[in-house]
């Protein structure tokens, strides 16, 4: 959840006036995220699997992904009965790369949203399949469940969201990630591939496929997937500069993490202020690809301005 | 690759005359696929999780079910060309479900296919990534690669496949699998659940997948299912008798570790013979499914066949 006083401040500071009012926007938004992916993965045998895919799905979090997804949809034309099914599925996909993510194996993490990691409560090998069952099941629900939407579209969405899911995107970011361990000679090319896959795919991928399903054309998709590449990209530089002003307690998760693991980060390159000159820069060159959708861009606006606002 | 002397003994034994050539059959499938999966994964940047995808894909194997996805496209209809992008897809399913269950976390296991595993060549981290690399890449193979077939068909396609992999499938298979290691009272339904979920489930989605992209009837799709899962349920006894019977050599994997994993089997429930005939009558009931196809359900038949008969 997000927490009130920084949600009122961006509003305030961005609009002038609160003709927007993002806090009430988000919260409302986030419920329906809530109770659609509750309603997606219900229990059923065998327990174990669908319980460890539920403690990590549904363990809150800000919902960014099917929040753009869709806000996008009906700043295109849409509606958020026709990206229900792909929200819920960018955030199963979220989900799946933040289990695996912080497996031992991996960023071995023992804490994600203020909870023990999965692989914590559930074991290794359960963490591993809840993983393998969310990013399966994100693109069978897809199928099954997008209702209204030409076919042809449809497919589209599989086929964008698959690409940012796999080695073209978030997979594909980690790998480079994981190898700049430790490379205290990690060169911003590199670091802008880790984020740009690791971080942007995805939410490039929450914001484009709202597009799609609500039929935009072929230049409004691009103005889309300019606007979500920026904030992506703005996002990491964001979630870089908070491991390292943070603590524990304010992320919900390990704070410091990059300096222990010796990885090179915006900040550590341009120093802290710097980074945030960057960060509000791309939101701004962001919320420009938007000028063409007038009054009905304000949430994305909002949603884009919030997170070189944000606290976690 | 499979045995030549296998494969003619299975030929002549079966067809009393050599009407169908399965060994010609099956080793010209094989090639087809093996250069279909060679180009649907190219190297690319970052080499590492490419080489690592490729490593496993390519790594020979019987290719029973992309050649099933195409044997049934063809009987019901089709062509070839049709269903080699979800033969692929279901190649890369069941390449990550492999990669997956060998890890340390799960089956432990150093070798498969002859060769060392995954993770031992790549590292755990590589290997899951790899893993979850393939399973995208599965999905968004077949909505950009399949021509020729109305999307709605593609649609299902992929929602079959989606379910056949994630816990209502493979990985709910998995869960109950890892559950029963060590308990000596394993009933024989929980064991039949495992077998369905683990191994009928994803070679009865190659099969009806197939039948799918055909445009075959929903007569004829439940003809299909349930042939597969007959020869799914053999094809998994087969396998634990093979664990008995077989050394490492000869299976390209470990051997004997059922017994050690304290497993209850088919065979430690009925014993080897027993577990051979039950084999062979799910092979006939199977075969005899496929009655209303006449001649045109010879590749399928030979196949079913050819499952008992295998010796790896």
């Amino acid at each position: 959840m997000i927490a009130a006083d920084n949600l009122q401040k961006t509003t305030g500071e961005t609009n002038g006036e609160t003709k927007f009012d993002l806090l009430t926007y988000l919260k409302e938004r986030q419920k329906l995220c809530e109770a659609a992916l509750d309603e997606a993965v219900p229990m059923r045998y065998p327990d174990k699997i669908y319980e460890a895919m539920r403690y990590s799905l549904l363990a809150g979090g800000k919902r960014l992904r099917p929040v753009l997804c869709l806000a996008t949809c009906e700043m295109t034309g849409g509606t958020i009965e026709l990206a229900m099914p792909t929200a819920c599925a960018v955030e199963m996909v979220h989900t799946m790369s933040l289990i695996h993510d912080d497996l031992p194996a991996m960023d071995n993490d023992d804490y994600r949203r203020g909870k023990l990691t999965n692989h914590k409560v559930y074991g290794e090998d359960i963490a591993i399949l809840a993983g393998d069952g969310l990013l399966a099941y994100a693109f069978e629900y897809i199928a099954v469940n997008t209702k209204n939407v030409p076919c042809e579209q449809v497919l589209q969405v599989i086929a964008h969201l698959g690409r940012a899911s796999g080695a073209a995107g978030l997979v594909g970011g980690q790998v480079v990630d994981l190898e700049s361990e430790g490379k205290l000679d990690t060169n911003e090319e590199t670091l802008t591939y880790i984020h740009n896959h690791k971080t942007a795919a995805l939410l490039e991928s929450s914001v484009v496929c709202g597009g799609i399903l609500a039929g935009a054309s072929s230049e409004d998709l691009l103005l889309l997937s300019r606007y979500s590449q920026n904030i992506g990209l703005a996002f990491q530089i964001v979630d870089d500069i908070l491991d390292v002003t943070s603590t524990q307690e304010q992320l919900g998760k390990t704070a410091g993490k990059d300096l222990r693991a010796q990885k090179v980060t915006y900040p550590s390159i341009w120093g802290i202020e710097e980074s945030k000159n960057k960060a509000q820069q791309l939101i701004s060159n962001a919320c420009a690809e938007l000028a063409p959708f007038g009054e009905k861009a304000q949430p994305l606006i909002a949603i884009a301005e919030f997170i070189t606002s944000r606290d976690r």
